[in-house]
């Protein structure tokens, strides 16, 4: 192999070295948890059962947010009527080196004797992580050869990392369902790299859905919808994962149902666009996802459902196209409708909620959600707050509720500019010749950097009729 | 927007009012369960860990009847080559209206304190209802308007809650799979609605798969098949949700096996129709609902597996022809194969297995099953059974095996009279001029209400090679 | 029905004959056993909650591992452009077939008082023995009859059941994801029959993929890589089944990368082939089975992951167009890349793993992975390992770490000899003229045994323009 055929696949020989990296990295600092090893733990001789480890308790939630991961994103993004192999396999791709870098970079802020231990959290935390980026690859689908997205997914991984570590250990504010960390983190940030990557042929006719590939498409709608509750409320335990499965499922079913509606009455024809119920029946999902596991009540939870998916769907309808047209900003998936915006609104949702939450209607809940509201030692505060759970209270910094609002704000707007400055910094690397750029020809289309078998010999020697017929394949 | 507009998205417009009625309700009426909610229940301070929590037994397999909802259903009918985004977007739409619907309507038979408690198990239950509303759905497939589906989920859930409520809590029958209440119910309420709909042009050329739309549908099959054994047992508890696993899982291989085998059988050349292979493998699990946790023995699921595979696919051969030409009755998914005939006949299994029900075989599992044959206070059954079962048994109205048997029986013929009048009287409602009606070039054809890209300028003035080229791409 | 129709359907017949004799069989030897079975088992007044039952703790990894083998590899095997239907469909009949032989058989091995108890691990257990028999299929697709198939899986099945009693029970090896005994053996008797079976005209123009067929195989390749955590440790107990999620997680993401990396770099113009996404990925999953609840430690797990996924891609770009020409070994789906060499890979790590194992880095895991390993009564080895066990440590044959080591090669040298010869005397009894052979123009063709709706009238009158147009609706 020659080097002018190796400088063809520089995906191929940038993974190969992260590949490499990764193995050393994982060998010097990575080692199974102690709950996933017996010689670091303490051995019971009445430990036959699984059910008594602590990870098939996250297993079936872990499974649905994986599945989400790479079913769920990776069909979502198929819609493209040309690029559906790309979509879902380069969505593969970015995932799972994500999961080996996620783990790493994760497990560096939170060492533990130096090392980094691996258990089943690590692996959910991972595909959160994943999340994150997929959602900016939305922004970019479509215009971005596959070494672009890697250092994509190289940059944005430890802004994300570190703009959480703020917000969750610093801030101590709550986002269960991650719509500020991984939703708004993701969007803002993707539709930063593609301001920076702006161009004016992004309107290509190549892109577009028609009716099999918006099929396809459904498939990753459905999955995403169905587990979202999982997405939601994962890590969260007992009494408030229960409401936090609740809220997501009434906020879905509202956000599906207002979708609808709002796509046919912005329609002349009253007829449904399959972008809509692609996206916006999804909306509902992150919009209650900062306050999942928060006493929003069902109706709050329907409410906050409805009017993300009126938002988001009016957001396909007049946002997008004047960011395209006004601000440099093309977003291929519309992920400012579905992740951007639901996700401030989440943010502010969960503020309100974290300003009004009292010790009346959360009782004990009001110190796992919101550690920063416990009592402080020796104060009469903890001693009724003792009195009322029938237990020693736990401690903390007896934050306010309204301090606990402001801080939740803060936090969001803290992620908005991070994601912002990151995702222009991100995007500057991108466009360094040293990564393949796309030509116009190959936007949109998977054959730029997959084989695509095409069964009409004449396709070849005839570009129009074959664009033709290959449409008609897809 | 226009009054004219307006007018063209009626469904638009009625979905709107619908969620704000729904918001309105939840407000006044719809609170957490205790268990999802601390301030209600009583705080444990060692309750850290979800697996206390009792939704996380049932999640797992609330997942899967909620895919089985949105993915089973929903692809299953996108067999149809120029209807699947419709058939899988109103399948969403329909069902996620129904979750919110059913919620309220379930809750108002069973109030707590003049309120409705939501908790999984409201979760799981307005799934089920829509499964229901979704059978229905597929007996009008491709000849209703989105406002006349929704028309027809806003009537048929409170038949089928007041059913359901005869049934369990009047008549205490036993119907773990809901083979009665909701693929009986389902099917016959659909068929009726069917018959006052019935118009000569049913037998439309849009009607009909091609090989992407079959591939499409056996999605929606194999997820149902797979996922099957959580539909019919997860209510269940203990051994009885085990043996209601096995029963159906083996109902299910039956149903399959044999169904191939008599689809080759019935062609003259020995071909498989892919009709039969989408919908008469399911078959198994239907028909071994009623009874799934009842001890029918292995080769007794088996058995009524392989009855069920042979009775559905005859039913595509011979009934659904004679019954779209002799009896006004079109059928576009074949749901009386599928859900009619196996439900019906999973009422007569569950009759038979309960008239030959004794203690002997079930030992406790008597008396979670069949509720009503629990021994009276102070007799000597009941001695007899507290000493077998070595704790006091519970007190029940002491119903003979044969006596449960027959209200079996009975709520079986209820339910089928519930489902004809109330799908009548749905259908009449249907028919109104005030919702959307079909014309002949509307049947089965995306183009009514979804926006559909054609890639080909000349099939908008082109409608014959037009539409053979939309063949193409679907 | 006339005996010439009857002839043109013998896998009918074969079918309903099969099932008759189940039924009977399962009559007279199968039974619940008795955790499925309140009357056998001990009756608990308190056991009211099914989170007692043991069951619950293996259903969920069991649903996805039912997931793997009917939409799994269901879907994997539709990227044949022609042969979608069947792929899948076939995948679906040999499954569920197999799920009521292996009950059988393998319960024949693991009678009790001369019955065969069926509970959950039976039904995990059948599932895991349908994936041998379906990577058996992927190699023969698209040129083999339903009637060969069955024949096929009913060989296939005894012999599975006996290399795998002779491995675990009588050398005690240990192959926790089933590598050597599901996918080496498999693809090596799929191989051998295909040897047999092989014919000049195997590379048919028929064989290959397009845009729409290979999406659809996306759907098998993502299922089976985010549940093949679940297929490698759902049957491990504790610490040893976090481990393996942990391990497979890793693996996977290691073989996804780099086949990836190694696709590209293969190519001389950078192009990722599609195969190699839908299968050389999947990898990692195979190669790290074996030792997936071993302390292969996380660098190890990400290194085994790489190196399949690298054999996998050069495995289909070298070997199996070199044993396509050279060693009469046509290999449809390319398994031999898939689960024979990467099981061969599994088979070689789980040895090594085992040859270094020792009690100060197992703990008590040494003694549930390897059973042989653990010391004889009244021996200073049991005292030591009791004193460090804290509890009475378990019994066995003192097993060294070296001898664990060579039975788990000799393991898989037998498997592998059980295979091929095996798979040569199935072959042969698969070309009797008793079932039908398939013509030339029949290979990878669905029209053979499925009805296939063709639009286009002129298709009939017209082969060659209506294989075009064929082409252009899958």
């Amino acid at each position: 192999m020659g080097a002018a055929s190796l400088l063809r696949s520089r995906h191929g020989l940038l993974l190969c070295l992260l590949q490499l990296v990764f193995i050393v990295l994982y060998g010097t600092l990575v080692i199974y948890h102690p709950d996933a090893d017996e010689a670091a733990g303490t051995y019971s001789g009445t430990e036959t059962a699984h059910d008594a480890a602590p990870h098939a308790r996250t297993y079936p939630m872990f499974q649905d947010v994986h599945i989400m991961i790479f079913i769920g994103f990776g069909f979502l993004m198929t819609f493209l009527k040309r690029y559906g192999l790309s979509s879902v396999s380069l969505n593969f791709l970015i995932a799972a080196l994500v999961l080996e870098w996620a783990i790493l970079v994760n497990g560096f802020f939170h060492l533990h004797h130096g090392l980094i231990e691996v258990d089943i959290i690590s692996l959910l935390s991972a595909d959160f992580t994943a999340a994150a980026v997929l959602i900016s690859f939305g922004v970019v689908l479509g215009k971005t050869s596959p070494s672009q997205l890697i250092v994509m997914a190289l940059f944005e991984v430890p802004v994300f990392v570190i703009n959480e570590v703020i917000g969750r250990k610093y801030l101590i504010v709550s986002d269960m369902g991650d719509s500020m960390f991984v939703h708004a983190f993701g969007a803002y940030f993707g539709l930063a790299v593609s301001f920076v990557l702006y161009r004016k042929d992004s309107n290509s006719s190549n892109a577009g859905s028609n009716s099999v590939s918006d099929l396809f498409s459904m498939i990753g709608t459905l999955f995403l919808w169905c587990f979202w509750p999982s997405f939601n409320s994962a890590l969260a335990v007992s009494d408030d994962q229960h409401r936090g499965i609740i809220n997501t499922y009434l906020s879905l079913a509202a956000s599906c149902v207002v979708s609808f509606a709002v796509s046919a009455l912005m329609s002349k024809e009253g007829k449904t666009t399959m972008e809509h119920v692609q996206n916006a029946t999804l909306a509902g999902g992150v919009a209650i996802g900062t306050a999942a596991d928060m006493v929003v009540r069902p109706y709050g939870a329907l409410l906050v459902g409805s009017i993300a998916g009126a938002i988001s769907v009016l957001g396909y309808e007049v946002f997008t196209p004047a960011l395209a047209k006004h601000c440099r900003l093309h977003d291929t998936c519309g992920v400012h409708n579905l992740h951007g915006l639901p996700g401030v609104l989440a943010g502010m949702v969960g503020a309100i909620m974290a300003a009004i939450a009292s010790v009346d209607q959360y009782n004990a809940s009001l110190y796992t959600i919101f550690p920063a509201r416990a009592p402080a030692a020796n104060t009469t505060d903890w001693s009724l707050a003792t009195e009322r759970l029938g237990v020693p209270a736990p401690l903390g910094p007896a934050r306010s509720a309204a301090a606990q609002g402001g801080l939740q704000m803060v936090a969001l707007v803290i992620t908005l500019v991070m994601a912002v400055v990151g995702g222009l910094l991100t995007g500057l690397v991108m466009k360094l010749k040293l990564w393949d750029q796309l030509e116009a020809d190959d936007l949109y289309s998977d054959k730029r950097f997959f084989v695509v078998h095409d069964e009409h010999a004449h396709e070849a020697t005839n570009g129009h009729g074959g664009d033709q017929e290959r449409d008609t394949r897809m």
